[in-house]
């Protein structure tokens, strides 16, 4: 199944950008990068504990917010998507 | 039908927290916001299109993107949520 974990983190404090980058590199162990903090991964169930295990081991339950989604597949069909397709840097800002 | 839409910008300018703001003022006349750039919408297909037409109003398409995914339903069954549920004030930095 494809889900969605979404993940919000205050970027303004060395320690948070730390956070994101390792969420992303645990997401990136299962799926792709398709914003800052928006990733898409493609798990089975047991996959999806091994998930979230890995990403509780990384966030701040006081001051970070994880979600994760099961999206409605076929994505093609589930998904709109609206101005710049690709961040070129994920770990600076996205506009400078 | 249940959607999610994702936002990517940059919050480091004034700019980039302007356009933020008018985003979720438009996702807030379809449903909730759950994370600083996530915000959880109930639709139809011609609530959609509308809520499409006056996001593409609000953001830019050379800097930001944007992204509308189908959830699964019942989302109760098909999210899950760690860490801090609710952030105190999303025109802010999240943690300061």
């Amino acid at each position: 199944m494809l889900v969605l974990v979404t993940y919000d983190v205050s970027t303004e404090t060395a320690a948070g950008r730390r956070r994101l980058r390792q969420v992303a590199k645990v997401c990136q162990n299962y799926g792709q990068r398709v914003q800052k903090s928006v990733f898409e991964c493609q798990v089975d169930a047991a996959m999806q504990a091994l998930l979230e295990a890995d990403l509780l081991s990384v966030i701040n339950e006081q001051e970070d917010n994880l979600r994760i989604y099961r999206l409605t597949e076929p994505l093609s069909r589930n998904v709109r998507e609206f101005g710049k397709f690709k961040a070129t840097d994920f770990e600076g800002p996205l506009i400078l």
